[in-house]
C-alpha cells in the first residue's frame, strides 16, 4: 500500500498490474495462469453479478447448471466450434491417485484412465445442446431462456489478472427460439441489457456493433460485441451476443414440431460476460493514485475517517459518527467507519484512495462543535465542508454526481480518442502517435483484415450498429465500402 | 408429469428418482456421475443460496475465489488430508487438444502433458492456506473470515442425484485465528448458522453433534455436523464444520506474531453445505404426489389456477385476478398465474402438486361473482374458501402455518422414529425393524464403531452436543461408556 503506484504515463501496464495487488483485488495462484479473486476485488464482482442476474431475470431469464466436465467428442460435433475451442483446453484424463511407490506423495493411478477423455468447459454449447435435444420437442417447450454463471478454463501462457487467465468467472447465456427472427431479437435485446450495464453501473461507455467474420464466435452465425476504450488508448472487449442460427441444433439434432405439426431445427443465440469486465472497470476510471470506482459498484461508497488525538477523543467521534452512519444506511448507502486506532489518517486517506471509495468523510473534534464534515470526492480530489444536518441527501446527490461524472469523463475521453483515417498512411500514423479509436473505410474482406491486422495490430473491432451509410474507399485496396468499421489495437 | 410416482413405502429409492426428474429439479448429465440442475431445481438452489450467504456476511464472513485446480503435491502436505482426498480425484494432465491424423474429431495432444498433473478440487483447504501463507504475518491480518460458492469434484461411481455426484455445488468457509479458542468458537458459531438455516428454512429439524474420530473430517482435530432424519429412516449429515486446529498451518507454514512479536501457527477452520441440501429438502417433506416445498424456499409461493370455460371467462378471470396478484408482490409473496390455454386445470392441479408449490388458489366465475376463492395447502391437501378482501393477510398466515407444520410434522416422525438400544441384540433389531435413530452406548473405540458398521451397516451419526451424562455399558464390548451416541444407517 505505501509503496505508491507506478504512473500510468510511464508504465501502463506496471500501473494495471501493481493497482491490481495493492488494491486488494487479486492476485496470481500458485498454477499458472490462474488467479485468486480477494475479498476486496470479489465484492466488486458480486455487485456486477447481482445486478447483471437482476438484469437478466427481469428480461424472463432463468438460472441452471451444467456439467464442468464434457466429453471430448462434443466438441467435434459443430465443425467451426470445434477449431476455435479444441486447442488450448485443460483435459482430464485420469480418475484417481495413488501412494507413490517410492512413499513420497502420490501419483496419478496409470489404471485410472478414462475411457474418453473430458475437456473442462471453455464454453457451455455443446453440452447445454445436447440436453436441449431432450428438453425440446414442441413449439410449446420454447423459448428456452437460460443463463448460467460459472468458471470455465482457457489455457492461456501468458496471462493478466481479470483481462486473461486461465481460469474465469463468467455468465453465459443459452437460449432456444422456434424462429430466426426471434433469436436475433433475442441477441440483440441482451447486447442492449450489456450496453446498459456498462454505462450506467460501470459509467463506460461502449459501441455496440456486429464482429467481422474473422472475429467471429465459433460457432456463430453473427457475433454482436460492445466496445470499450481503455485510458491508454486501446480497445476492450466488454460483451459478446451471438446468434447462432441453428448451428448447433443441427449439431445436436435439436428439432421442434411447430404449430402445423412440421419439424424444424431450433435457433439459438449466446451470451457472455466474464470477470474481465473487472479489468475494464479498472481501467476506465483509475488513475496514479488508485482504483476509482462508480459508486453503484462499490462496497463501500462512503468511509468515515476519525481525526482525533487520544481515546478520549475517539470515543467521541465514535459516538457523534454514529447517528450520521445509521442515517447513511437508512438510505441505503454502503457506509464504513475507520475506527483503527493502529493507523494514522494519512494512512487511511491514501489507503481508501487506492481503493477507490467514491466519497471520504473527515470527522475531528471541531467539525463536532461547528456541526459539520469534510467531504472528499475519489474522483476528483476536490474537497469541501457540509453540514451534518443536511447530509443524507448531500451524499446522495454526491454519489449520483459522481456516478454522471465518470461516465462523462470517459464519454469525453472516448470522444477526443476516436479518430477518422481516410488513407492507409493516415490510419497507421494515428495507430502510431496517438492510438485510440480508428473509424475507416474497408473492403469487407477477411484478407484485407489480417493483412491490416499483421502490418498495425490494429483489428477491427466491430461494424458500429450505428455507423451510417457512407460511400468511400478500402483504406488498404481502395476498393468501395459502404461504411466505416471500427479499428484499434486491443486487450 | 402425467405418469405419476412410485409410493415411498414401495420403492423410496424410485419415488425420489423419479420425483427429481418429474418435478424438473436435476437430470443425470451425459457425462458419467454429473448432473444437470435444471431452472425449477436450481432457483430452490439459490434461495438456498441467498439465505446463507445473507448470515455468513451477518456473521463478519466475505466472499472470495480461488482456483479450480491444486497442484498435486499441495494435497500431500497435510498428511491425514492427502488420505482421506488423493484418492477419486479428476486429474488434468494435458492442456492442448489437435486434430486427428486420420481427419475424425480432435486428440489429445501428447506434447502438452502438464510437468505437474493438476487436481480439479475436491476441497480447497490446500490451495487456500497456501494463500493465507502470504496474506497473514500478524495478529492484526486475523481473523480471516472468507467463505467461496464454488463446484467441487469427487469422483464416484454410484451417484444419486443431490445426494451423491462427482461434482457437486457447495460453499467452503475457511477461516484462519490468533487462538484456538476463537477457532472453536468459530466453527461452533457456524454450525449454529447451519442448524439455523435447517430448522428455520429448510423446516428440517437436526441434531448438532461431533463426530467421532473416524468418520472426521481428514485433516480436522474435530468435525461438527448437523444430522437429519429422511422419511425412510436413514440419516443425512446436512452440514459439517470443522476445527482444524494448526495443521494446515503447518503443513502450509502459515505463522503470525502476536502482540507480543512472537511467531505462532494460526489456527483454522472449514465449514461447508453443499447441492446435497436439496436431496435432504426433498427427502424431508415430500410425499407420494410429488415435492413439498416449505414456503421459505418455494421460488413459487402461491399458484393460481382460473377455472374457466371459454376466452370470455378466462379473460375475466384475468382482469379480476390482477388486482391479487398486485397484492401479494406487494406483501413479498411469489406468485404465479397459470394461464395456460393448453392445459385443464386438473393438469394444472397436479403438476403443481408435483412440483410443491405451498398454496394453490383456484379461482371461477363463481367465486368472482361471491368475491371469494377456493384455497388449497400443499401440505396437508385441505381446501377451504376465503374472501377476497382479507387474502393477503390471510395467505401470509398460511405460509407462516405451512412452514411451521411441515418442521413440527419432520420433528414428530424424527421422535417416532428416534430409540434408544440398550443391548446390541435389541439395536439390531430396531436397525432391521424399525429403522431410524438408535441412541446406544459405545466404548470410544474406532474398532467397535467398525465392527458395529460392518454387521449392521449402521454408522456412528454424532455425538450429540445435547447428550446427556449417563452412565452405560458399550453395546458391543459391555465396556463403560459415558453418554449414548446417535447412531443409524445413512446416505
Ligand atoms: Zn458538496
Ligand atoms: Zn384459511
Amino acid at each position: 500500500m505505501s509503496k505508491g503506484l507506478p504512473k500510468r504515463s510511464e508504465d501502463y501496464a506496471a500501473w494495471y498490474q501493481e493497482l491490481v495487488k495493492q488494491a486488494d483485488l487479486a492476485e496470481h495462484a500458485p498454477v499458472k495462469g490462474c488467479m485468486i479473486i480477494k475479498p476486496y476485488g470479489f465484492a466488486i464482482w458480486e455487485k456486477m453479478q447481482r445486478t447483471l442476474d437482476d438484469m437478466f431475470k427481469e428480461t424472463g431469464h432463468v438460472n441452471a447448471y451444467f456439467p464442468l466436465f464434457i466429453p471430448k467428442s462434443y466438441l467435434s460435433k459443430e465443425a467451426a466450434h470445434v477449431e476455435g475451442f479444441a486447442k488450448e483446453c485443460a483435459v482430464v484424463t485420469h480418475y484417481r491417485l495413488k501412494n507413490s511407490p517410492d512413499g513420497k506423495g502420490v501419483i496419478v493411478d496409470p489404471e485410472a484412465h478414462l475411457e474418453e477423455e473430458l475437456i473442462v468447459r471453455p464454453t457451455s454449447e455443446t453440452i447445454i445442446w445436447s440436453a436441449y435435444r431432450n428438453w425440446i420437442q414442441s413449439y410449446r417447450d420454447l423459448p428456452l431462456l437460460i443463463n448460467q454463471w460459472a468458471n470455465v478454463v482457457r489455457w492461456e501462457m501468458r496471462t493478466r489478472l481479470f483481462l486473461r487467465t486461465a481460469e474465469f468467472l463468467w455468465q453465459e447465456g443459452h437460449t432456444a427460439h422456434a424462429t430466426k427472427e426471434e433469436a436475433i431479437e433475442e441477441t440483440r435485446k441482451m447486447l442492449d441489457v450489456y450496453a446498459r450495464f456498462a454505462e450506467e453501473y460501470m459509467a463506460m461507455p461502449v459501441i455496440k456493433g456486429v464482429k467481422s467474420e474473422n472475429e467471429r464466435f465459433a460457432g456463430a452465425v453473427d457475433t454482436y460485441c460492445i466496445e470499450a476504450l481503455m485510458q491508454d488508448g486501446k480497445a476492450l472487449q466488454a460483451g459478446t451476443s451471438h446468434f447462432l442460427g441453428q448451428n448447433f441444433a443441427k449439431a445436436f439434432d435439436v428439432k421442434f414440431a411447430n404449430k402445423d405439426g412440421e419439424l424444424d431445427y431450433v435457433w439459438g443465440t449466446s451470451w457472455g460476460v466474464s470477470t474481465r469486465l473487472m479489468g475494464a472497470l479498472i481501467m476506465t476510471h483509475s488513475d496514479d493514485k488508485g482504483l476509482v470506482l462508480p459508486p453503484r459498484l462499490a462496497p463501500i461508497q462512503v468511509v468515515i475517517v476519525p481525526i482525533y488525538r487520544g481515546e478520549e477523543e475517539l470515543e467521541a467521534i465514535k459516538v457523534y459518527v454514529q447517528k450520521i452512519i445509521d442515517e447513511l444506511k437508512r438510505v441505503g448507502i454502503k457506509v464504513h467507519f475507520d475506527a483503527r486506532d493502529t493507523h494514522r489518517p494519512g494512512f487511511k486517506f491514501a489507503e481508501w484512495e487506492l481503493k477507490g471509495v467514491p466519497v471520504r468523510l473527515a470527522i475531528g473534534m471541531r467539525d463536532i462543535e461547528s456541526n459539520q464534515v469534510e467531504v472528499a470526492r475519489r474522483d476528483t480530489g476536490e474537497k469541501h465542508t457540509a453540514s451534518v444536518d443536511t447530509l443524507t441527501g448531500h451524499i446522495l446527490n454526491l454519489l449520483d454526481d459522481i456516478q454522471k461524472s465518470l461516465f462523462n469523463r470517459a464519454l469525453a475521453f472516448r470522444e477526443a480518442n476516436t479518430h477518422k483515417a481516410d488513407s492507409y498512411e493516415e490510419f497507421k500514423e494515428i495507430l502510431e502517435t496517438k492510438g485510440g479509436f480508428v473509424l475507416a473505410h474497408w473492403d469487407g474482406t477477411t484478407e484485407t483484415e489480417l493483412r491490416i491486422k499483421e502490418e498495425t495490430k490494429a483489428t477491427i473491432r466491430c461494424i458500429p450498429l450505428q455507423a451510417e451509410e457512407e460511400a468511400g474507399k478500402c483504406i488498404l485496396t481502395g476498393k468501395p465500402s459502404k461504411r466505416r468499421v471500427l479499428f484499434a489495437k486491443a486487450y
